[in-house]
């Protein structure tokens, strides 16, 4: 794992998150981008290496619309950033962890992504990323 | 905010989450440290400029402790590296966020902490923090 590359965070309104955050890290929201496949608005901020990834769900079907129903506002991933997202979702399946997507796929900001079942991971949702180039 | 200080995360057994997050991040646990003022044992993994924290009650009084009981294991806070605490907590003490002490504290890691009322920040424990020199 090189770095923390994002810290996602479930939002009920993203118009109100955005305003919030620019205000807590005192720096801009730079890009906003949605992500029709897990059904998400997103935006970001960045603060040294990492960014804070606002998600807010398009419809009561995305997996963000879920986490807020059960859990509420707050941080809903982990993401770090790897060299090569097929050798280390190898080398995380034979040490015991669960993928969530068998092959990475496509995720926010240019992304090839997989998920962990955080079953595994002391109950963090945590997410592989590769710049996808 | 210079970065992601660390990403602090509750676990219920030191021993096995420390076993866990060196086979998950490939890295080893690089120091442990016991926090009696909030009642944790602490151990830390380097992954670029940001630490991973893991957080275990050392008593049923332990902040860890509650939030283990309603929440179950999983990320704690996010802590933001700052250069001036006291002017950061000024800061945003006037942008309406509630600071959860009135003052910095010692935390792990040499550092002076403040942590803010996650009621204002979209659920999400934000802690400051400024190596104590």
């Amino acid at each position: 794992m090189n770095k923390v590359e994002h810290i996602g965070i479930a939002v009920s309104s993203m118009e109100n998150s955005i305003a919030l955050f620019e205000k807590l890290l005192n720096t801009p929201c730079y890009k906003q981008e949605k992500v029709e496949s897990e059904a998400v608005n997103t935006a970001f901020f960045q603060t040294g290496q990492t960014k804070i990834e606002l998600l807010e769900a398009l419809n009561e079907q995305s997996p963000v619309a879920k986490f807020l129903a059960k859990k509420g506002e707050g941080i809903h991933h982990i993401a770090f950033e790897v060299a090569d997202i097929k050798a280390e979702m190898k080398r995380l399946q034979a040490e015991g962890f669960v993928l969530l997507n068998e092959a990475p796929k496509r995720g926010a900001d240019n992304k090839w992504v997989c998920f962990l079942h955080p079953k595994n991971t002391n109950g963090v949702l945590v997410e592989l990323c590769q710049d996808a180039g």
